[in-house]
Formats: structure tokens, C-alpha cells, sequence
């Protein structure tokens, strides 16, 4: 059985290096549906500047029905202007002559630096040479090709009744809630209408990478997109399906922040007794969006004052006397004040769940990010990414 | 003439070691107002969480009359429960019984570690020990008293026709609108009523610290006093005092971003031809809060598209084919893409300038900001603060 991408029947996937990257790496990636079904859906990112491909994809999506996604990486084609659409549009052009297929149904990804060409001489050979190295096998040299900083390929898989979810995901930094920085294709063999792939699809992004917050940065790339074959011949009842596709992105959006630029931690924000859930997220999102307290858990310092400080920011329901806080279970602020000793607090293993606990209702909710290190620091301050 | 809060006649002050710090620096600081007015007006932090000194100052600014200012650094008694409310009273009540004052009329404020008690043994034989230090000269003592993490005292000075406004402050990290995490005392020896020194405060704050955002987080702490003693028997047109404690402010901010923690650049983000100044602030703070951005410009790298990724966030008028963006001069971008040489920018210099013109109106807005380095993640991460 095979991995990613390529988990599903009915795909066909390559990864291969086109010359985008100066370092020679593979970075173009070329995912096709065989059918019988081309149904797919997609979400993208909520940042109001676009790159180009994101511009294209949404077009493409908008019917329903995708039959090959290129995805590159070595440059994100963003804040390119007008040739740089152009250069996507003859990105999807190309892929579709290669593959005899109609560009409207080609969906283009882009990563890496923005505000600069692509060089589509390699990206139009890359595309021809990637077309000829398809294979059912393909999906890990896909999901190898798609990475930027990232040190490890993500991919994922989920079984259901007769049929299979599989997708690969990169991202690394610029981690932040309307998708996390990331580039995502989810495929299945599942007989699923657009309408399902795009409920399913929206409901579990939404409680999966919405809920990553590594930086707070917002991309002008992210990508997420489901295609369905139908090569299984099952038409699961839509629950079952729509949790194969959570478990998928929940494996893949956990696998984004344990490879979080420079990150040591990987931190769970888990707030608990919110009035609702929009509250917990709020709160989540203001801890995770700490810079002070992101370089504490760096620095493996229970200092929950600085949640304290973050909460205070929010409008969530609470009352500053009534919170509590526990960092990895030691409950070092009961009442909005010191209770357990904060040197009961062991946080020197690599996951730290700080729990904040509103008391003021029923719902919860929990944010994933990282520590901020001198390791971000120094990739995003000594490279253009 | 001496200089910060003595500068201004009518007021003493003083600056001991009262044994608050561990390093046995100087950390009490008393601001006396001899008056004869003791008219007074404070700005708090935004914060919902405030600590002890904060919640019993509004309190106090509430009938609009200042006598005194007790000012300790080495702890912010911020989430220390009643007791620690009980300890700001008792220190306020020490305060009075020493200058046979009311209780009533003492604004008290403390920066330092969240979460933990003060030494009140320390804090009570401090305020003894500045009483007995209080002078017509001690503004320099007071200011150095006050600082945590600053590595230089911050004072400033305006004269108006007969009047005079000085202040100081400390904050060096946790720098946010909303109020900046600091602590400032301004005088003035100009004959105002509670309300304008009200309305000037204000004004003068919300186009100065609140444009100041430095890392994103906002303190428990935050509070600005204005005390007005009358000794110069001047009552200055409105218009006229009000900028005498705009300038004041302004210097004072411009002060702050100069000593955030680990920071080697001061960076103005400039937003013009926006629709309206809340749009120009909301885009200036967005990219103030990239650290993505933020550690671009620790590189030095002109990297404009992480500009528009944070501009990108905003729900401000613009479209993003209209975007440009200089750095320090050179337009990097035009028309939403990549325009003059990025080659041509030089980011050498302490001071960067980022202009952002979003091509949608007449109004304009700097935020000041920071960049992201390695010593804010080492200072924010190996001590608690």
C-alpha cells in the first residue's frame, strides 16, 4: 500500500526537481485524479493579498471538479502582478496538454519567496518531466517535493469502511488560524459529491489547521484541497467520511507544528469552562499569539503570569479572580493568584499543555503552537523565505 | 534646572534601594506634588487583567487629585489576590502617614515580576527612606528607580510660556497599544482642572504610547499620571498645554522603542492614503505585529512581501493591486508587485522606515515597532519578567 496522496485509488502522483530551487532539491509536485469521479473541493487562504495560483485554484474549484493539482515549491508567486497569473495560467495550460486534459480543471499551488517570477522554463520542463514519472507509488516523492523548510515529508492516511483518505501537507512557519502556511492535498476513492468534499472539507479544517497558531503569521498561499475519485466504488454515509477526512487533517496540521520553524515545544493551549467556543478559541489564539510567553516556554519557565497577561487582552467571559491555569497538570494559578508551586512543573519534555480554565461555562477548545526560539529568529531573519 | 518630574515647580521626589530587587538597585521612587493644586489624571492599562497598584489608582484618579505617586519596580504585584491589593493600601496609607496626607490622594505603581507578593517589610522602610530623600533635584533619582529591564532612565521636558511639563518613565518590554507596559509620571507646574489634564492625557497618549507596539503584549500594569501642582501660577490656554504634554509623551515613547529588550533597530511603520487613521493604525499594528517581518528587519532584508502578507490581514480599504511599499526610501513595491531594486535598500542603521501606501484615501498613521532578535527571545526566555 502506498502513502499520501496515493493512498487513495484512482491517483497517480510524482514528485521530481524541476531546477526551482537553487539547491537542486525536488520541487514540483504533480498529483492526478483518474477518475472515475473528479469531484473535489477546496479552501483557501483568508489573506486578502493572494498569490496568483490561489487566485487560479479558487477559479477551478468553483466547478466542482479537479483533475490534476501542480503544486511547486522554490517560490510562492505571490505579489507578482498580472505575468505572474499569466505564469500560473501556463502552468495549468501545460499540465493540461501534457496530460490531455482541460486546464479549467488543473489546480496550481505555489510556495516559497514572495514578490518574485517563477523561472517557468524549468517549471514547463519540470511539468512534462514529472508528467512522465506518474505512478501509483508517487505520493512521498510528492510530498518530498513540496517542502521548503520543512526537515520531514508530512503525509497521512485514514481507513473507512471500503474506502481511504490519504493527503500530504508542507508548512513551517507562517502557522496562523484561517489556515496554517501550508500547501494540502487530500485525496480519497470515495464516491463523494463536490458538496460533501467541501462540508467535509470546511468542517474539518476548521477544527483542524484554523486551530494551529505557530507564528501568527497569515500566508498568502494556503492551499487545501480534497479530491475524491470514486475509484472505490463506496459512497460512505457522510459522517463516516467526513471523520476519515478529520483524522487526516487533524494527523497532518499535528505533524505541521511538530516541525515548526526552530520550534523545541510544541504547545496545546487547551481553554476549558468558556461560555462558548468562540470564547475558548479567542483565548487560545491571544496565549498562542504571546511573544513573552512563547520565549518563557522556550525557556522552560512556568511563568503563567504572562497567560494571565494574554487572557486579559481577550473579550472573552471571565472574571480575572475566577481563572485558573495549569501548566503540563500543576495548577500554578487558582483564582486568578499563585497556588501550586511553580517548581513542581516539569517542562522539559518536548510537549507542554498549559490548561486555562475560564470558569465561566461549558465549552472548550484547544490551539496548537510552538515556543519562539532563537532558531526562528535566525531562519527567518538570515534568509528570504 | 533639574530634569523629568522636578522639572516642573512644585513637585519633589526621590529614588532609594529599598531592597525590593534582588540586585539591590535602586527601586522605590516617591513623586510628591507640593502644590497648591492637586489636580490629576491618569490613563490605564486596557488590560482585564490589572493588577493590584492599577485597580487601586483608578480608584484614586476617580475624585481627580493626586498628592503622590509611590512607584516600586522589582515586583508588579499583578495577580496577587486580595492580599495583594491589601499590600498597594498598605503602602499607600504608609505613604500618607509619612507626608500627613490622605491615603486617598496616593497613586501607586509597580512593575516587575507577575505573581508574586512584594516584600512589604522592604517596600514600607523604602518609603521612609525616599521621604527622607525628597528633593526639588530628585527626578533623575526617581526615574532610574523605576527601571526593570530599561537600560537607561527615560525623562523629558517641555516649557510652554510660563509653564513647564516634565515626566518619566520605564518599559522596555511587553510594548503594546492599548498603553505600552510602562510606567510614566508626568507634572506640571500649569494651573489645569482634573478634566483637561483628563483630556490632554488622553489625547496626548493615544497618539504617542498607543502607537507604540513592541512585541504585541499588553501588561497588567500600564498607568500614566499627569499631576498638575499650579506652582507656576500660569493657566495656559488648552491648546498650548496640551501640546507641551504631547511633546513630552512623544519623547518619552520615541525613548521606549529607542531601549526595547534585545532590539537593534527602531522601526517607524508609516501608512498613508488611507481611507481613515483607524485603517492606517490597523495596518501599522498588523505588520508591527509580523514576526516574521520583525525578524526580516533583525536581517536586514527588505523582504516587502512579508509587508503585504500582514497588510493582507487587515479588513482596511485597499486593494491589493494598488499596494506600495518603501523601505527606508526605496519603493520595493508598486502596484502590488515587486517595483525598485530591492538591492538599493540600506537597513544598516539603527532606524528603519517602512511606508506603506495603501492608495485608498488621505489619512496617515505611524505605528513604532521593534524588530524581533535573538536577545528579546534570550531576555524573554532565561529570566522570568
Amino acid at each position: 500500500m502506498t502513502t499520501g496522496v496515493t493512498a487513495a485509488k484512482g491517483f497517480r502522483a510524482a514528485g521530481v526537481a524541476a531546477g526551482i530551487k537553487a539547491s537542486g532539491g525536488p520541487d514540483l509536485a504533480l498529483v492526478v485524479n483518474d477518475g472515475p469521479s473528479r469531484a473535489a473541493a477546496g479552501v483557501f487562504t483568508a489573506n486578502r493579498v493572494k498569490a496568483a495560483p490561489v487566485l487560479w485554484s479558487q477559479q477551478v474549484l468553483k466547478a466542482g471538479e479537479v483533475t490534476a493539482v501542480v503544486l511547486n515549491s522554490g517560490g510562492a508567486n505571490a505579489c507578482t502582478g498580472p505575468l505572474g497569473f499569466q505564469d500560473t495560467h501556463a502552468t495549468a495550460e501545460k499540465v493540461a496538454a501534457v496530460l490531455g486534459h482541460s486546464a479549467a480543471e488543473v489546480a496550481v499551488c505555489s510556495t516559497g519567496l514572495i514578490g518574485e517570477r517563477l523561472p517557468m522554463d524549468a517549471v514547463l520542463a519540470g511539468v512534462e518531466k514529472a508528467a512522465a514519472a506518474l505512478s501509483a507509488e508517487g505520493g512521498a516523492d510528492a510530498a518530498r517535493a513540496i517542502m521548503t523548510t520543512d526537515t520531514v515529508p508530512k503525509e497521512a492516511v485514514a481507513h473507512g469502511a471500503g474506502f481511504t483518505v490519504g493527503g500530504m501537507a508542507k508548512g513551517a512557519g507562517m502557522l496562523a488560524p484561517a489556515l496554517a502556511t501550508m500547501l494540502c492535498v487530500l485525496t480519497t476513492d470515495a464516491d463523494v459529491s463536490a458538496e460533501n468534499l467541501d462540508r467535509a472539507l470546511r468542517a474539518a479544517t476548521a477544527a483542524t489547521f484554523d486551530r494551529v497558531d505557530s507564528d501568527g503569521c497569515m500566508s498568502t498561499n494556503d492551499t487545501v484541497l480534497l479530491l475524491a475519485s470514486g475509484a472505490s466504488g463506496v459512497r460512505p454515509p457522510y459522517e463516516e467520511f467526513a471523520q476519515a477526512v478529520h483524522e487526516v487533517c487533524a494527523s497532518l496540521a499535528r505533524q505541521l507544528v511538530a516541525d515548526a520553524e526552530g520550534a523545541t515545544k510544541e504547545v496545546a493551549i487547551e481553554v476549558i469552562h468558556a461560555v462558548s467556543e468562540a470564547d475558548a478559541l479567542e483565548v487560545g489564539r491571544a496565549c498562542a499569539r504571546s511573544n513573552l510567553l512563547k520565549c518563557a516556554i522556550f525557556g522552560q519557565d512556568p511563568n503563567w503570569g504572562r497567560v494571565l497577561a494574554a487572557v486579559g487582552t481577550t473579550r472573552a467571559a471571565f472574571e480575572p479572580d475566577q481563572l485558573a491555569v495549569a501548566i503540563n497538570g500543576v495548577w500554578v494559578c487558582r483564582n486568578g493568584t499563585f497556588a501550586e508551586d511553580r517548581a513542581k512543573v516539569d517542562m522539559s519534555g518536548r510537549e507542554v499543555r498549559i490548561t486555562v480554565d475560564l470558569n465561566a461555562g461549558d465549552a472548550t477548545a484547544t490551539i496548537w503552537t510552538n515556543d519562539l526560539t532563537h532558531d526562528y529568529v535566525h531562519e527567518n531573519s538570515a534568509y528570504s523565505t
